[in-house]
């Protein structure tokens, strides 16, 4: 068991940031990687659709033999979390939403935290429940920010349509003249970590901005550590696996990853 | 046969302009548009899983007892519409691309033209082949626009980040600076009429713009009526059938179809 992969699992790309962030922590481990990008976007989908794409893919790495598997998509965490650990009883699965609230909690001092994610994660409220349970004392304000999306895939995610976007969206939470501002910003889809620099200069300098995948990686280690899961020695390897053109999922995910991706590595699979 | 529906297919609500058209072309007729919303973007994915699945949309629309099938969807239209008229044979299917590429061909004096699509629609170079086919001396430059779509999706279809999305794609094709532009360009997807504003701004008061909608709609007209199969009195109605949400069917197609539609009377189906 303990030689056996990770399933890591997202809608599409977005979820390599997490994928990067794990495998800077468990440098040891084998990776197989499941995009389903034949079906996103996931993040403007009905819950039923979402919880079921998911559980699909979350059997599909099943039959890698994986020892752990980890949902490395905002929507289909908040979403379908609770269907897949109701079916799936014998190996850890981790969410993003989870992780990404406690990053927020420790990182904001008033208290006052902004959550931006899709359209479903933020109407399905699980970041905001995840926030105010950790932290009995929170604020939390929301925003759906759809677009990020589309920026983040078609690359740009810098330059001046990525700053209007992200001044459209974030300029009327944290407006200079308001008496009170968050103080921390949770970005809650794995594709907007892309569009920080556009992020950042719309919301000043003071904002605390944090994203799920350090703590999504951190929890997997400590929680395959602690189930005595974990490899200690030995060079990882990632394959990947996606639902569409394995061509745009290479010239895609390369950026996402932020390593080059050959067609070749991809696995064409249908769920 | 004579009363029997007219169906119209497209990935989600874009191909609602084309319903439009359809109405005003063909009042007395009753239409069931299906928008694939689950699956949607087509724009992006690969030509196999496209076909695929505008074939499966064809094939449940056949059960509503259709008398003909508008493929309103660029994409689909592109890469589905061959695999479609193969299996269909007993009634008339109509793509969006020939009747494009014939108003585009009837706008322009230079037979210089611009076609902007979707990523798909673009390489798979139906309107650049379908215009050169019917203009000899047609020079044609192609350029996926992607990001119009989700920007239409938002709401996001005017104003300045619109704007400046047009101008980034634009912008290149039509400088001023340049001996010779192009004198029309054609809105290859169903969504950038929406956009027509920013469009306009970006390429100057000159440019001859052109969409299918109104050509697909006249050409549909022509057919049903040389085929007998045109209605002549009553007044025509229009059901929606959705693979997701109903609710973002309403909310979002409204825009498109320029009229309010209730959640009641969309149907969720699975294909």
């Amino acid at each position: 068991m303990k030689e056996s992969p990770i399933g890591v699992f997202d809608s599409g790309v977005g979820g390599l940031t997490v994928l990067k962030a794990l495998t800077a922590q468990l440098p040891h481990e084998d990776f197989v990687y499941l995009g389903d990008t034949a079906r996103l976007p996931y993040g403007t989908k009905s819950p039923e659709t979402v919880a079921r794409y998911a559980l699909q893919a979350a059997q599909a790495l099943l039959e890698y033999g994986v020892k752990g598997l980890v949902i490395a998509c905002n929507t289909a965490s908040s979403v379908g979390l609770p269907a897949i650990r109701e079916r799936i009883h014998d190996i850890p699965v981790i969410g993003v939403i989870e992780p990404g609230a406690e990053a927020a909690c420790a990182a904001s001092k008033s208290g006052h935290i902004a959550v931006i994610a899709t359209e479903r994660t933020i109407r399905e409220g699980a970041y905001q429940e995840a926030i105010v349970q950790l932290r009995h004392d929170a604020r939390v304000v929301a925003q759906p920010t759809q677009l990020f999306v589309a920026l983040a895939e078609e690359g740009l995610h810098q330059g001046p349509i990525a700053e209007s976007v992200a001044r459209h969206y974030l300029a009327p939470m944290f407006r200079p003249d308001r008496s009170t501002s968050p103080d921390t910003l949770v970005l809650g889809c794995t594709h907007f970590p892309m569009l920080v620099g556009a992020i950042r200069a719309a919301v000043g300098p003071e904002v605390r901005i944090v994203d799920s995948a350090a703590t999504t990686a951190k929890s997997a280690r400590e929680l395959l550590g602690r189930q005595g899961l974990a490899r200690t020695a030995g060079e990882g390897t990632a394959r990947f696996l996606a639902t569409d053109s394995v061509e745009r999922f290479a010239r895609t995910g390369g950026r996402f990853l932020e390593r080059p991706i050959d067609p070749a590595e991809v696995e064409l699979v249908d769920l």
